[in-house]
This record gives structure tokens, sequence and C-alpha cells, in this order.
């Protein structure tokens, strides 16, 4: 059988239909109907293993807050805690409120969030044992007006970046909202200090989708820590932890190899020896992203204007990331047939022309009614939709 | 008093308050809180009038189809019906649903989708009387399948576009998946005979956002319907009407000038007096966009790596158009006041770095609490947008 870069044992085609989790996904799929996201909570496990490996093998204490922003579908959440391998991350009162919801205590919670709002901050002073990360000076002076004596932990800007695209890069040339910048650190630990705050982190996020190839630019960031480190010695000796932030990738294009885990945490881990820190880790896509696919089916097989079509019934507001930063989807059949390949555009069922999930992809002739999967779509999909077009129906399936 | 670029007789400061169709907007945001998108009857009255009067000079038989894709706030829907000066366009079932419930009769909806499925196909064949254009081959088999005899209207590619962006040109040199191209239009017209499909009318759209100086590119698309009308005189009598699509754009910078609507009418009236048509059209943007305000509040004001920073409690996620084609909001103080101005960049709540609202912009020094008002965001804002981050809530209102 025809070997394709992307499969996986959990995740390949046996007697020519796509399985993914133990489960025959065009069988299935004659249940669930379409568009449907489907998940592999094994998947998710093996991510979060994988990384408590990585970590644990260097012998530094860690822990790991899953960005909930990723995906909020509430199996994933609850088989998290019942795991019990991760914290939750969030950004938002909504996203604090659901994990408490979801039966997540109020210690396994970090808050990181951006233009917070006093309203944000009154939600945040409800739950004083939640570590919330300040990205700015005004953030730490109204919560130190709200909750004096709070152990904070501080975002810092490192001032580089990398990822998936250059809008991913969240520190770098250009000023991001981000962070802290190195000239105004010093304000930012007299405020803290003003209010009694006592500073148990520091924060960073320095990009979204990294790889191994970009791994130079994390013992930069890395690098850069120290000096804001230092400054924290001297004025804040509770300081006892740094938050790497997420943005560890998954390779979405066969040219691209997984990140290499061990070489990660090498460097990490030599950096908290060094700083005699404790690390913190806020992933999100990496734990889900290659852990959800979605199904969807073709309605639509058109050559127009001298490219071929395949219409889908589903449309890039289901994955809005695909227009964002043109992520390439992996498009596969359900089921394999032995028609000759074709090039063709996968086109969503939304009436604007930026909609289309892959240009220029290679598949068996397609016919009406064949079925679809899109793989890598397990964050930010279902979680960031939206019903523009009012195209916005969808299930989600969870596979244990 | 200082007068702005985009003021208007409805919009405009008064005693330092910005006013919108007769209210206070900062008296009004006491009461609404934010974000709240704030809509004007009136002017959409106002667009749709102005678009009557163009039309109505020329002479020529014309019917104006709302395309509700771009907002389907309920009292929006019901003032259009109430006003009976246009019928609504739809692209999905769920959007034609809306209208019939909305009390749009069937001969007052048009649809017009792409990658339509059979299942979509099911909620047409229930409403025999609404006006469906056809995007491709393959619809109009199947649709002549179920509805054999029903009347019909053909989507064509013209083959060139224009608009605020690149991507939003929807036929042009790069191939897109909307309508037919004349290679298979003769496919189309045999397959429609195959099924008894009356063919009505032709229609193309041919990007979102045109001003004036685009008005050239209009021409020759209505140009290049002529062999597909000549096409159709041979085969389907029938055909009565084209339809012009929307995109009509609205000024959003200083440095563009209203669409001459004279000039657009006096084009489209000729070519549909030489060809003996009707025109129907589908402006959706056009009606509502510069009908609608988003009120937000600052929750941060900071300077960071250079950049002066001003976060509200809103993000793209409410405005995604602003992402997906960089299309500039003119961002506004809800009260003026006599500070001197900066360039700032307004920051969302969204953890993404993407999610900058506007970028050097220039504002009366800004401080927490206050108001800002993004202008130009009545379309393709709250019917968009999504939950991402959890931070997808927001609330309408709807002036008269």
């Amino acid at each position: 059988m025809q070997s394709f870069w992307w499969q996986r044992e959990d995740l390949k085609y046996q007697n020519f239909d796509l399985h993914f989790a133990g489960q025959n996904l065009w069988e299935m799929v004659q249940q669930t109907g379409t568009p449907a996201f489907v998940y592999s909570g094994a998947r998710v496990r093996a991510n979060l293993e994988r990384l408590h490996a990585a970590l644990a093998a260097h012998r530094i204490p860690f822990r790991i807050f899953y960005a909930l922003k990723a995906n909020r579908f509430p199996p994933l959440v609850t088989a998290l805690k019942q795991w019990g391998l991760c914290g939750i991350d969030v950004c938002s009162p909504g996203e604090l409120l659901l994990a408490r919801q979801m039966g997540f205590a109020e210690e396994e919670i970090s808050y990181t969030g951006t233009s917070v709002s006093n309203a944000d901050l009154e939600v945040i002073q409800r739950h004083p044992h939640v570590h919330v990360n300040c990205d700015a000076l005004s953030t730490i002076r109204r919560l130190g007006e709200r909750c004096p004596g709070r152990e904070i932990g501080i975002r810092i800007n490192p001032q580089v970046g990398a990822g998936y695209h250059a809008e991913l890069h969240y520190a770098g040339a250009k000023a991001t909202k981000f962070g802290i910048y190195p000239d105004r650190f010093r304000e930012a630990l007299e405020l803290a200090k003003q209010y009694d705050l006592k500073i148990k982190q520091l924060h960073f996020h320095f990009g979204s989708g990294y790889l191994t190839p970009q791994l130079p630019q994390l013992a930069q960031a890395l690098e850069r820590t120290n000096w804001f480190l230092d400054q924290c010695q001297l004025q804040c000796p509770e300081i006892d932890t740094l938050d790497i932030g997420g943005g560890l990738g998954v390779p979405v294009t066969e040219d691209r190899a997984p990140l290499d885990l061990d070489q990660w945490a090498t460097m990490i881990a030599r950096h908290a020896q060094v700083r005699g820190v404790k690390i913190h880790l806020e992933p999100g896509d990496y734990l889900v992203k290659d852990a959800g696919v979605l199904l969807v089916q073709v309605n639509t097989v058109e050559e127009k204007g001298g490219t071929q079509f395949v219409g889908v019934n589903a449309g890039f507001n289901l994955q809005n990331l695909a227009v964002y930063y043109k992520t390439p989807f992996v498009v596969v059949p359900l089921r394999q047939k032995d028609l000759p390949a074709q090039t063709v555009t996968i086109a969503g069922n939304i009436n604007e022309a930026i909609d289309l999930l892959a240009e220029d992809v290679s598949l068996p002739q397609m016919q009406e009614e064949d079925y679809l999967a899109l793989l890598n779509v397990g964050g930010y999909g279902a979680a960031s939709s939206s019903n523009h077009c009012m195209r916005g129906q969808f299930s989600e399936y969870w596979l244990g």
C-alpha cells in the first residue's frame, strides 16, 4: 500500500479506509455526517506524555498548563483534568470560569491575558489562587490596587520571535502588544513592590509553530531572559519560575521534520539549571493540532478557468488559521481509490474568494459525495469558528 | 470645531461628544456597556434610497436584493422587509430559512451559493419560487434532477475583478471557484436544456469594495457579459435579467472618494438598454458598512518597544475583515478632549499578535476607561464573529 508522509500508527489507511485512533473514519462518517471534527484523546495524551518525558529526562522541575484557547471541547478538558498531567492556561474571564466549571482548581490555572480590562480583573480577583501573568505595567498597577500582596508573574518581551508565519512572531523586530520590554522592566518591578505583589515567575512567549530550525531563536530568547532574571534577583527573591509559553510546532508539510524535543529540552534544562528556576510551559496547539481531523463531504467537482476545484461542505470559518496565517492543510480521502491523481484546489462553501481550504494538492480523482479529511485541525478550529454565511454548523466527536 | 474627513450630518461631534443617528454615543455607552455594535437604520435606508435613485434616474427596471451575509441582526432584516425597497440575497440554507422566518416571501429571495451540497438543494427544492443562481455545472445538473422545469440564473465568471484587496477579486487572472467560465458555458446551457430549466438571468460578481477608479473594470466585466448573453439569445429566449452582484465599496480612508453612483448607474443602464435586460443587484456591505459602529473601552495605554499601544476590550474576532483583507478601521474617541494627538496602535484582547484593530492612527492622548468607536463596521462584524479566546461577547443596538 502507498505510504504517505503524514501517516502514523494511529492515522493510516487500512484496506483503503482511513483509520484514526482505531476508528474507521469512512464508516464513522456514515453516522456522524459532515462537517465533523474528530479528536483522538490517545493522541493528545501521547503528545502530552512526550513533552513530559522530554523534560523529565533532564530532572528539572516543570509544570505544563494547556492553553485552552486552542480547543475547549468539554470531553478534552475533562480528560486533561482526569489525566492530571497538566493545568490549564486561560486568557479571558470566560476561559477562567470554564476551567473552573470543568473541575480545575484555582492552583491548576494560569491566566495569561492581554488588554486586560477592569472587568477581567474583577473575575481574577475572585480567584486569588490563579497564577496571573501580567503583560503590561497597567495590569500590574490595576491588579495591585485590587489584590495587594498577591503572587504574580510578569510577561516579558524577549524581542526575538519565530513561528509558522511572520505574523506569528510574538516578539521580534516589530513591537508587539505582548509583554514588558527591557526599558520598562524596572518600572514594572517598582510597581509590583509598591503594591507588595510577589513576583514568582517571568513569562515569555516568542512565537507559534516553531520547529527544530527555529531552536536557535529560542536559545536567543532564553538568553534574553538572563538580564530580566538578574534584575529580579536583586529586587524580588521570591522568583523561582520561568514560564516559556507555548508555540511548539507540528510539521504540516512533508519537508518539515517534527520538533526535536530532546534538543529542545536540553536547551531549556540547561537554562533552568544555570538560573535555578522551575519551568512552566503553556502548549496549546502542540497538544491538540495533530489529534484532530475535520471530515467533510465533496459536493462539486469541476474544472473552472483551468483549475480543478473540489467543493466541500465546510468553509474557512471552521478553520480560520488557514486564512490568517496561510497554514496549509493536508487533505486526504477517507477512502482510497484506484483512480489517477489530480492536482486540485479544495473550495469551501463560504461566499468569499479566500475560502480555499487547500490549493494545488494531489488527490485521486474526486467524485461528488466522496469524503475528505483535513488533518492537523485539532487546534483553533471549533474554538475560533464563526457562523459566517450561517455555515457554522458542525459536530465534534471525542475518541478516548 | 475640528472637522474630520469621515464626518457626516449623522455622524459628527457635537459639544465634544460623538453623535450618530441623533444619538449621543458617549451617553449611550454608559447604558450599553462595551463592546457594542450600534447601527443606524436611517443610514441603511439612505444608502438603499441612494442606490434606488441612481438607478431610477435611468428608467431601467431593477431590483435590489440585500446580501444577508453582511449583517443579519433581526431589527435590520425586519426594517428591510417593512421598507419594501429590496429583497434578500442568501447564500446558504440557514440564510434562506432566516429570510423566510423574518417574513420575506420566496419571490423576494435570491440564492447565490457556492459549493452547493445536495442537502442545500433539498432546502432550495422546498422553496420553488426562490430565484437560484447556479454557479457550477454540477449545481445545474443536481438542481435539474430535483426540480426539472424550474427557472434559474447562471452565475458566470467575467474573468475580470477589482476590490479593496487582491483577495477580494472574485474574478480575474487567477481562477476562482465562482461562476462558469466561457469555455464551459455551452455545456451549462445544454445541461439546463436537458432538465428543462429556464434560464431567466445571468449573474456575475466581480469583486468587493470597488470605487470610482475601478469602474473601468466594471465596464469590462459588463462587456464580457455580451458574449454570454449572445449565447443565451440563441438558446434560451426566456432570459431577461442581468444580476450584477454586489461589491460596491465605501471609502475607508481619507484619500478615497465615495463611489460615483451616477457614473456607475449610467454605465449599467446603458448596458441594460442595449441588451434589453432588467438589472438585479445584491449589495450587502454597501448598505450596512457605514451604518454601523463598534463601541469599545480602553483598558490599557502603554508604550511598548517604541510603539504607543492602546488596548481595548474587543478583538479582531468581532471584525475578521480587518485581518482577512487588511482593511483599515477609522478609530475615533467618543468624547473629544483637549490633549495632544499621538500616533497609536489599537490592540485587541485576543492572544494573537495579529489582533491589532488599527495601526499608526492619530488620536488625542488616551486614558484608561476612555471610549472609542470603530467606524464602518456595520458589515461582516457580528455576522461573522467568533468566540475565539471566549472573547465573543458583544451587544447590538438598532437606532431606527
